[in-house]
């Protein structure tokens, strides 16, 4: 079973992609709960997050540290929020979320936005990516 | 300046211990969204998550790991969920919390928890850590 992630990075399905490593993956959430969420994603697909072998569960982290730190620079937040859920699609993703003051992520409020927007938020995300 | 969490570990404030190492230290969360509801921070006092050098990046989320596990076993649920959202006590803290079939956590609702369940429920958990 293909999950709609292996598709993703397979490039059958289109993303808004911000960065990639041989092991990761991260692009944009289409159905963002903040400008500039994010999801990464190990290449291999692995459904729960506690299935991943230590080192491939550590380094998904230090990745997303990276990821995060792009996303800071581009989004104005207070921090970037990071949460693991995964009832919904079998393939473990870390969603990368900018926080205000709120300070917390509520999947129930998604934020609507226009492709352009889409485009542009990745594109300097991506280009702020070391 | 001495967060609350450096004075849990220190014993300073008791808590609902569930496990620790030289670098981490488990407790139960005592505002919890879920029973077993458990909080993972790093010994050493550093604010946001992603100023953890990497390793201990790395490692904060392999040990995190080994007490999901142990939550799994005693909680009923579909999965154990993590958050790092960390504006509210400046001492990096992950979230470890058992998810119902809803498939998100609701910070906004806690679970009413008397002591003696705290005590119980932490007991359990421990005892299944390794």
């Amino acid at each position: 079973m293909t999950s709609i992630f292996s598709k993703i990075i397979a490039g059958d399905i289109p993303c808004y992609k911000i960065a990639e490593d041989d092991r990761f993956f991260a692009f944009l959430d289409i159905n963002p709960v903040a400008k500039g969420h994010t999801l990464v994603v190990p290449k291999e697909e692995i459904d729960y997050i506690y299935d991943l072998e230590d080192e491939l569960l550590g380094d998904l982290f230090k990745f997303s540290k990276k990821v995060a730190a792009a996303i800071e620079k581009v989004i104005p937040c207070e921090r970037i929020g990071l949460t693991v859920l995964g009832l919904e699609v079998p393939h473990a993703h870390v969603h990368l979320v900018p926080l205000d003051s709120r300070g917390f992520i509520d999947f129930k409020n998604k934020v609507q936005l226009e492709k352009d927007e889409f485009v542009a938020i990745a594109q300097q995300i991506a280009q702020n990516f070391s």
